[in-house]
């Protein structure tokens, strides 16, 4: 195991009607003039926005509202985030949606107290303080509620690209399944497949003896795998939903994850697809992930049969393991089909055409040289090929 | 899932060589008068006080010792700690061992500021308020390094107790598995025994639905199955000590334990016996839960077939799920025994003829009514015959 630090300071407030104490919990964290940041109409028509309002009020904090974050945030809205919280002298961040929602927050929260522009922070600045950041969590996917990561897409260029940092990790956290089950049944199931690929990047991994975190991810595999047809089948089955939720925070804390190498090459190879096409990001992985797997699988073939024995049942075919290891990538394809993710381009809306573009992008795009590294390095002529397996 | 609020905020710092950082650390979270905490001769004779002691000086703080913690720690030191921290102004205190040291510190880091008797945190009083506490672990067991839990014995009555609050959840916690690896081999297995407890605790729960930490606790329980034998025949496999090290945090911090009812009978029933023998605890809970089990399992057969099949690979009877239930119990019991722990009051040092005092301690002592309460509510007639099970 290498040597690590962990840290998960977040304090997660999980269950039902929890989002009604979100004015103490803000004050508790030091707010007193709240940015509440969301995205669309869901938040207000489904009476959300509404009774977070009431929770301010009831603990007489100042707010001010900014909502129309898109999927893929964009950075536009950052800017005009950060001038507003300026202007209003604002001194804590609400989010109130998914991953998107909460990535564009700490975008904010970086950016408020600082001179240049915030997108030196994607650009590998390191981020040293923020305003504080508070979130209440209407998707399971990105696992940002409880993480130190932000991923923003640069208007400029269409560069999507991630910052991470202590300081912008959530003070709070708050998790109601309820509130996931209005969500359509595509946007659960991209969901269902960004919490797996975050678990699917921890585990490709080239440190050796790592049985921990191995069992722990697998065991999160497993939740997923057992959890996901459950909601499938009927979407307000509240205690699926709150396995899923409480899986997909433990997927992206870290916590799983520490004292190994990771990969994060698929999410880098699916990062241009919804830059491009505005996809669903955990679509875009449904497609990616398959096809780098079958690609890189060679690389530490025994890793993989591991995968497809404990997570996906397969039985080890102890002579040709080769065949298990592709059994399992096989079945975890077939898994993404049939929570209803696309598995090829055209289904993606993505064009063979463009590859040169996305390849290009990719591999030199800001600051880049012609490659992108993780559980194996993957060169220019590799992301080609991966990107046309996928057709 | 029920609703939970989950919070650990330690910073854990991992890996060879970490204790070197110490004094950087203690500076970080704001101590300048350190009371160094501490057992016995080892400490010392293996070097680490003296690197401890370097550390901190290289930083510039002030500090004094204080040594003498034993196995289930008692009052005596507690106070006697207290009355050093109020003379040297000290406002930080480190942990340098295992469990008992670092649940020892938690006691005195709650009694400093408080004008009552410490013990007043033992018997039910809310922890609102603590010196911090940082910890070098040199056992994996306990779990307290990343835990807000103590349990300390009152001399007058010899009562073993809890405390619990996040006031005194330790704000750093370096672990160098490197330090367990001069631990004799009892104690390694105990410290084994203590981890598995904490994740069947947990595991033993009357909430419906809970996949996601059902998962992780088997995750965990596979992940000692597997590196424990490995520390046995070499106690200096780094790796196997790393693994199990980070599995021991992850046991206890709760992060698989929210949102389920626990059981902690077995607990209870063992501190009668380390309070009344000074055995070590895990060597407690190995002749204690294999009993419990057995006596409790009929109350959720399927969950106990359920951890017998997933963790300890026994087929599933499906026409009598009580068999597998019962072999998943064989199963554990015989492999505590298989690195080295006792199996029975003869082994333990335990007297028959002492279960009518334990009984009355255990159901009647500090405030309990006649049963302890968890998976089942025990009375006083069950628990006299759990501990005649373990004669």
């Amino acid at each position: 195991m290498d040597n690590f630090t962990f840290y998960s300071p977040t304090y997660f407030v999980f269950g039902k009607d929890s989002e009604d104490q979100v004015g103490e919990y803000v004050k508790k964290f030091g707010g007193t003039t709240v940015l509440v940041h969301f995205g669309g109409k869901s938040a207000k028509s489904s009476g959300l926005l509404d009774r977070v309002e009431a929770s301010l009020k009831k603990e007489g904090l100042k707010y001010v509202m900014l909502g129309g974050v898109k999927p893929n945030p964009r950075s536009g809205l950052v800017y005009e985030g950060i001038e507003l919280c300026r202007k209003e002298k604002v001194d804590f961040i609400l989010a109130v949606g998914g991953g998107s929602v909460i990535d564009s927050s700490k975008a904010i929260a970086a950016g408020v107290d600082y001179e240049g522009d915030f997108w030196d922070f994607y650009s590998g600045k390191p981020i040293e303080k923020a305003l504080s950041v508070g979130t209440i969590l209407t998707i399971a996917a990105a696992g940002s509620e409880g993480s130190p990561d932000s991923v923003i897409t640069k208007e400029e260029g269409m560069f999507k690209r991630g910052a991470s940092g202590d300081a912008i990790r959530p003070k709070f956290s708050i998790l109601n399944p309820a509130l996931t089950q209005t969500l359509p049944a595509f946007q659960s199931a991209a969901g269902i497949t960004d919490i797996m690929a975050h678990l699917y990047e921890r585990y490709l991994t080239n440190t050796g003896d790592v049985e921990v975190t191995d069992r722990l991810i697998e065991a999160l595999l497993l939740t997923m795998k057992h959890e996901a047809p459950r909601v499938m089948a009927d979407p307000n089955n509240y205690e699926a939903r709150a396995n899923i939720m409480w899986a997909g925070m433990m997927a992206h804390n870290n916590s799983c994850g520490v004292g190994r190498s990771q990969d994060w090459n698929s999410h880098n190879i699916e990062h241009e697809l919804s830059a491009l096409y505005d996809c669903a990001h955990g679509a875009g992985l449904a497609v990616t992930m398959p096809a780098v797997f079958r690609y890189v699988y060679k690389h530490d073939v025994m890793r993989f049969a591991k995968v497809a024995t404990r997570v996906w049942g397969c039985q080890m075919d102890f002579d040709h393991p080769e065949v298990t290891a592709l059994e399992g990538i096989d079945a975890f394809q077939h898994f993404l089909i049939s929570i209803g993710m696309p598995a090829n381009f055209q289904q993606l809306g993505a064009r063979k055409e463009d590859i040169p573009k996305l390849v290009e992008v990719l591999c030199r795009g800001d600051g880049r040289e012609g490659s992108i590294s993780g559980f194996v390095t993957l060169s220019e002529e590799d992301c080609t090929k991966i990107y046309e397996m996928m057709v």
